[in-house]
């Protein structure tokens, strides 16, 4: 059965892991990461990276190239369904890219899994907003 | 439970859906589209739309805009958690563009719903791959 409860763990799943990103450290994104396959991410623009390992450094990657990463979360809508949730929201990104500050729209959907309990990220896709 | 069957009746599901959306008619895509919300839609490049009647005039808009749209499909993986499956892809999509053939690679998310049994497209999301 959802609860409120769910979907409200779900929401605060989905702030820790845009938390965990902008602090631009691998180890606290591998803190939040689902353990168990499938872990996926589409980055905007990017194809899909499928693998944990491989995930993980995609997101090393861009935390190596990143000055700065910020995050607004609007409207972030979560559903749950068993052990398995989807928060689709809108991230106003502010980063720092070659030493200019740069402001964009995201689109994205991000699923998470329940793993012994703990709301983990299995995928994030993101999309430019053109 | 998951079963193998449930995996491949929402394969079959995902290809429907891109039957329906290469059909270019409005009435084939509401016959797949989940009915019950939410209903989303994340096009290549826009923004999130929210609603069933919003996401099916989206798609509408696209089919009159569109003279030809002809998907691929690479590598669908599907994954169901009871009443809820995902399938995570890659398009290659060639469509007729102001007369002119354009090839893309679009990463995409589909989110599906088992309604009275049918697995229906509750949320699409795709994004181009620079």
């Amino acid at each position: 059965m959802t609860t409120s409860n769910d979907q409200e763990a779900v929401i605060a799943a989905n702030a820790a892991f845009y938390r965990a990103v902008e602090s631009l450290d691998g180890d606290l994104l591998d803190a939040i990461l689902a353990h168990d396959e499938p872990v996926r991410v589409v980055h905007p623009g990017w194809p899909l990276v499928s693998g944990r390992a491989d995930v993980k450094a995609s997101w090393e990657r861009i935390f190596d190239n990143a000055g700065v990463m910020q995050f607004t979360i609007v409207d972030p809508e979560a559903y749950v369904e068993g052990e398995l949730a989807w928060v689709i929201c809108t991230e106003r990104l502010t980063s720092v890219q070659g030493g200019r500050v740069v402001e964009g729209l995201v689109a994205t959907t991000n699923l998470f899994r329940r793993e012994n309990g703990e709301w983990r990220i299995a995928h994030h896709h993101g999309s430019p907003v053109m």
